[in-house]
């Protein structure tokens, strides 16, 4: 575990791939960005992101995966590769694949997950056919025997945790909330930040190689009925409680266009399958917490009393 | 203008699907549904609805995408085919682009569009890359001189109206009010019943032959300046507005994980934008309340006044 792998990373400036980006530079790994646009400037936010990033000592590249060349040259120059484009690209990531098989050094490959276990899931349309194309690029990179590790790193807590997933609240509820099924089933909250530092531990690590890295971090890992009263008991209140039984949420689900059907499909899976937890992490798996357990992680705790 | 085509729905059970199916059939066409699993109990509401059409004299024929056998034996029954697949299934449209041209006989295909012109659109990602791959459809088509019509539907008003696009809400605003942008662009808000109909009037029509069927219909054609006017003057009561700049809204899109960044960015294109009428209908267009005088649509004043 000596070794400090050179990490191109294709999607820095996404919602996770900035903090993987940031984690990578903070660790010590020599780090290459692949940005669509370097020079860009109609997106101010994505500019200074990436000049934070090259004072930070990250090299940017500039390719695309429609550009084969691009990626070729990218992936010649690290020992891995680090996926984090977003969902609308998942299919894209084959792309990926062709170069890394021709390049033929790439010591591992980390494909652009970071949610639900794809292999483990109850999903309905459309969160099914989704979850469905993450598995189809997995099963692409072992059909290359391309060395890999699938994070799967749940709920994004600066997602779900400021809101306690209420749609269009900016803060958490203090009089109502919807609860999707019975409140019963586990889910996992992880910051953004520690997302990025397991991934970036795992790289190296042969006991992820080849393996699926779940984030099941003991104190984050609670159900929505958890989840509730703990903000409850910070807050010195009682919430008035709506619950959605799970043929109203498929109902729900069917009568709301796309996409935000997506957005109800994948709480379906989380919140009412329990899908982030209700199956063994086995052989080809990995826990986070108990591989590093050095990382100071932030639990839901200390993050719930930033909005009391 | 007398044929009455034999139409093939695929994607009958989905959200607009059933709408376009119910005017099928209520228009005199004989229509055949493809479905994945005919005999599925398991979603009781898909049941009843498969149920409901076959009592109208719909055909139900077994298949999917991913069948092709299943595709060619269901394209070869009639001339028209209808795709309403989910937004998660546009790119799974190829194989019914493969079997049309196999097949051969087909008068007219329509791809699942049924909202924004995909040709005409100023997004940013994830939308961007959504719209490109119903737009990289569209040029599959046109290469392979299958004969097409894009519907281009807009907004629907079953899901915009009942809430004035404001997540988490179950009825139209009475307090405060978020509008993305300054709240002029124009957007075109058509009930889902109408969308069928106009897509079924368009099948057998030579105006609407290889061309996008815009709908703009006039009464519903409104600025969401003009949405909030015409809600406040119902309920006889002016709502707190609350506007969010394009920068901020570009901002929070980069802050929101998929799937519900493609939410934001598509109302960025819609009501920032102004993407559903910033452009002229050219000679490759014909529009639907145009064509079809005698359609009676619901107009989006009498929407409304049911939430009064």
């Amino acid at each position: 575990m000596g070794s400090i792998s050179r990490i191109l990373i294709i999607g820095a400036t996404g919602y996770i791939g900035r903090h993987v980006a940031k984690a990578s530079l903070a660790l010590g790994h020599p780090t290459f960005l692949l940005v669509r646009d370097a020079t860009a400037s109609s997106k101010p936010e994505k500019a200074q992101l990436l000049d934070s990033f090259k004072a930070s000592g990250a090299n940017i590249l500039n390719g695309s995966l429609e550009d084969h060349a691009s990626l070729v040259e990218a992936v010649k120059k690290v020992d891995v590769v680090i996926s984090t484009v977003g969902g609308e690209q998942i299919a894209s990531q084959l792309n990926i694949i062709k170069a890394i098989k021709e390049v033929g050094t790439i010591k591992r490959f980390l494909p652009s997950e970071f949610g639900n276990d794809v292999d483990n899931v109850h999903a309905v349309e459309p969160a099914k056919s989704i979850f469905e194309l993450k598995a189809k690029v997995r099963r692409a990179i072992e059909a290359e025997g391309i060395p890999y590790t699938y994070v799967s790193s749940n709920c994004f807590a600066g997602y779900f945790i400021p809101t306690l997933a209420q749609a269009g609240l900016t803060a958490p509820p203090r009089d109502k909330v919807v609860i999707l099924g019975d409140g019963n089933a586990k889910a996992v909250y992880v910051k953004e930040e520690d997302v990025g530092t397991f991934a970036i531990k795992a790289v190296d690590d042969p006991r992820t190689l080849n393996k699926t890295l779940y984030l099941r971090l003991p104190a984050n890992t609670l159900s929505f009925n958890e989840l509730v009263a703990l903000w409850e008991k910070k807050i010195g209140k009682t919430l008035e409680k709506v619950y959605v039984s799970e043929e109203q949420v498929v109902k729900l689900i069917a009568e709301t266009p796309f996409p935000a059907n997506i957005v109800i499909a994948i709480s379906h899976s989380i919140f009412v399958k329990g899908d982030q937890t209700n199956f063994e992490i086995g052989p080809d798996g990995a826990e986070g917490s108990q591989l590093y357990p050095d990382v100071k992680y932030t639990t839901v705790d200390e993050y719930l009393s930033k909005f009391v």
